[in-house]
């Protein structure tokens, strides 16, 4: 069993192109001996947003802190505390901060194959 | 893509012997589709736990609120809210609630094989 502060564990930014204000931290993966997915947490900055891209795997997603909006070919939904986005896999995605704070939220994935 | 209030998501009594004053939330399930994993929300109430109990699957979990603890064969470590518990497959656990508010936490598994 393993327990852990969020605040424990390292803070990257998120350098993909497309991405702005982003940092990731990866609170339970593969070098955890998880076996199928992995728990990421997100901030984005004001202003902020992460790439509009799609890939052929899922997110599930928990919005911890913060207001945003997801946006898909569909248009744009607001998002904020208490408030889950599932993004199925191949469909067209991105987060982006709309308040004054940081938007911070869980967004897990299944393991890449290697 | 799915966007919803876990508000608006239906919550039931956890009935399982072993299990006390504990609420499940099915946030994201097989039926929206998800491909590999599910996200569920529990809270516990003061005083309440969830069974000890050991499964050949993996639990993540990130805690929202409240205080309380995990107990494995390990012995028992405090856990409240910006922390996260990953139990491996076979490891016997529970979350009890040690504090005076509902003690809420996300807890992820994997499909179960039909």
């Amino acid at each position: 069993m393993l327990v852990r502060r969020v605040t424990d564990v390292k803070q990257d930014k998120v350098q993909v192109e497309g991405a702005k204000g982003a940092r990731i931290r990866w609170l339970i993966s593969k070098s955890d001996d998880a076996p199928n997915f992995a728990m990421r947490e997100f901030e984005i900055e004001p202003g902020g947003y992460s790439p509009y891209h799609s890939h052929d795997w899922e997110h599930e997603v928990y919005v911890l802190a913060g207001e945003g909006a997801v946006v898909s070919q569909k248009g744009e939904a607001p998002i904020k505390v208490g408030m889950t986005v599932f993004v199925s896999p191949g469909e067209m995605h991105n987060f982006k901060n709309t308040g004054q704070e940081t938007l911070r939220f869980l967004c897990l994935v299944p393991h890449q194959k290697d």
